[in-house]
């Protein structure tokens, strides 16, 4: 069976199942902002039409700057692009025929941009239940390696890093001359969030990679951008297309920027669901990962296997990512977004009947 | 002075001229359909914000079948993209390090991606004032190159090269061993177009790059395509980032296939404004190339290098296409989109204000 690389997009899961599609279904593998889209877009969508039959900006000038601003950094240092995913793309086509380091589980895109530009590849594990931060075989494999990818928090199991670690890993990655790559797509829903932009001044070996389509609800529209050093910026930037940002991204990335209200409301209604889900799992002895942003990991300890569950849990409509293409993990695990109350209900319904079965 | 690499986005020309922006300008460097979008477009925009906030179905399945029928191809044969300039990307990607030719002149992109992935580059010259296909010294060059990059019709001259001459070509690219990319991204404006897609039964080696941006006038939202061989249009979408095309990039494809009548509305008002327009300048003595797309090459022959008549419009708020970076160009032509007969007289009263001087 082959099964998808991502969530989302239901129709390949279905087909690689070979089951029919449940009439009615709640998707918890694409793991976007529950609350939808700041309210200002809807406002406001009707503007957008007058932006189709004008090329967009190929700079992206203004966004760039409201970007760098909110970072406090230069124009200069911000890469946008289509996405995160175009992002590791470029990033990958820099590293071409390099060696690289994955800490794994990791969202597999680093894996695939990276084969498909010819690097060599070695993998730093991290292992459950609590996938703490080891050391542990690094500095080998850190001698020899041209990059290091490091999702934080982490997709698929949610764990959050603190800046200590990642200054640790950039001290490790400079002195053996090593880019440290650190994907924080979820970032913005974590707490206790701490940047590390403020690293850059010392490290030009530090990217990092940011996405505005998870809190913003928007991956169907594709904006991301990527922070970094000026020179290495530049020379990322020369392998993007020209245009790569449709001119309603750019217009609706400003629109996100000014709904900063909109992070504080989706923190509180995550963490509240992810509190309460918690405590249901652990009282009904399932094992969940230590999550700090939109979405975790699960496990039916009864099981190795997931698969039972994860079929189960299917035919009744709740649709959870498979973790058989994350390192490590290959199916030992679910990994589910945190959604509305109401959509999160259901799933423990779901759970209980499968409890009870 | 550094010269914007295209049209359009006109804050940058201003900012290289170091000339303030008129009041009121009317835009011919970028080549859009001046009736716009299709209709349909603006009538289902609302319904494109509920398509936001989900991931665009990564290989775009439904659109790719409706293009695939309408070439007469398999779904295998055709690559979408996220405008043409991405899909030109890609195939630089592909071409990594090889020898590749560019019939000149041509859309700067070839170039520019072919140098950023460390590619040789020889040119084909077509010469002014007809830009008639020859062959001389072609043979040469095709024996040590991998591929050949042809854009028709040729942006920048608007000259449609018949179907014979790109039969002409693969064949001596097969010979050769040699790639050949058509890029057809005007070729909807062709009232005599023929297509060359049924070529490709017979030839691996050929790719037709499309663009659907300029005549549904929608170059804010990217989209165009690529057809050919199902083992390269692989091999190429291998390097395209997950998720490249937008969502309603996706839907609004779909309305535009579905839009055929504004076709035949746009290609007989551009035939209509062209001829019009090119009884104004023999009349007047200026040379203008034999276009048969919507935009052509306009030349005082009483100057060399026209700048001081490019300049003169501008002042006059209408504003040309440069030729500084279209090689064997060099400023001595300017380019212009055939827009509405409003803004077409508009400019032909500031040429002849330009003649009064």
């Amino acid at each position: 069976m082959k099964w998808p690389a991502h969530g989302a997009n239901l129709n390949y899961l279905f087909e690689a199942l070979k089951m029919p599609k449940p009439e009615r279904i709640i998707d918890f593998s694409a793991n976007i902002n529950p609350l939808g889209p700041p309210p200002l877009l809807k406002e406001q969508w009707h503007q957008l039409y007058d932006r189709i039959s004008d090329y967009p900006d190929p700079m992206g000038f203004l966004l760039k700057k409201r970007i760098a601003e909110r970072e406090g950094l230069l124009a200069e240092q911000v890469l946008i692009g289509n996405g995160g995913a175009e992002i590791i793309s470029l990033i990958g086509r820099m590293l071409s025929g390099k060696r690289v380091v994955i800490v794994q589980p990791a969202f597999s895109e680093y894996e695939k941009v990276c084969r498909v530009n010819g690097c060599s590849i070695e993998y730093h594990q991290l292992k459950p239940d609590h996938w703490e931060w080891a050391d542990e075989g690094l500095d080998r494999k850190l001698e020899h390696a041209d990059a290091m990818f490091f999702c934080n928090p982490s997709n698929p199991t949610g764990v959050y890093y603190p800046k200590t670690v990642v200054l640790h890993l950039l001290e490790k990655c400079a002195t053996n001359n090593c880019l440290l790559i650190v994907d924080e797509a979820f970032y913005d829903f974590v707490p206790t969030y701490e940047s590390i932009v403020e690293y850059m001044k010392d490290f030009a070996n530090l990217l990092v990679i940011r996405s505005m389509t998870k809190m913003f609800a928007i991956p169907g529209i594709r904006l991301g951008y990527l922070l970094g050093d000026p020179t290495m910026i530049k020379e990322i930037g020369k392998f993007q297309p020209e245009w790569s940002i449709n001119a309603l991204a750019l217009m609706v990335g400003e629109w996100c920027l000014s709904s900063e209200n909109h992070i504080t409301k989706t923190i509180k209604l995550i963490e509240a669901e992810k509190a309460r889900l918690t405590d249901f799992y652990v009282a009904e002895n399932f094992l969940v990962s230590p999550s700090s942003t939109n979405f975790y990991l699960l496990r039916d300890p009864s099981l190795e296997d997931q698969f039972p569950f994860y079929q189960f849990l299917i035919t009744q409509g709740m649709i959870p990512r498979h973790t058989m293409n994350f390192v490590g993990l290959e199916g030992t695990w679910m990994r589910f977004a945190i959604k509305s109350p109401d959509a999160n209900d259901q799933l423990v319904g779901a759970i209980v009947a499968w409890r009870n079965l």
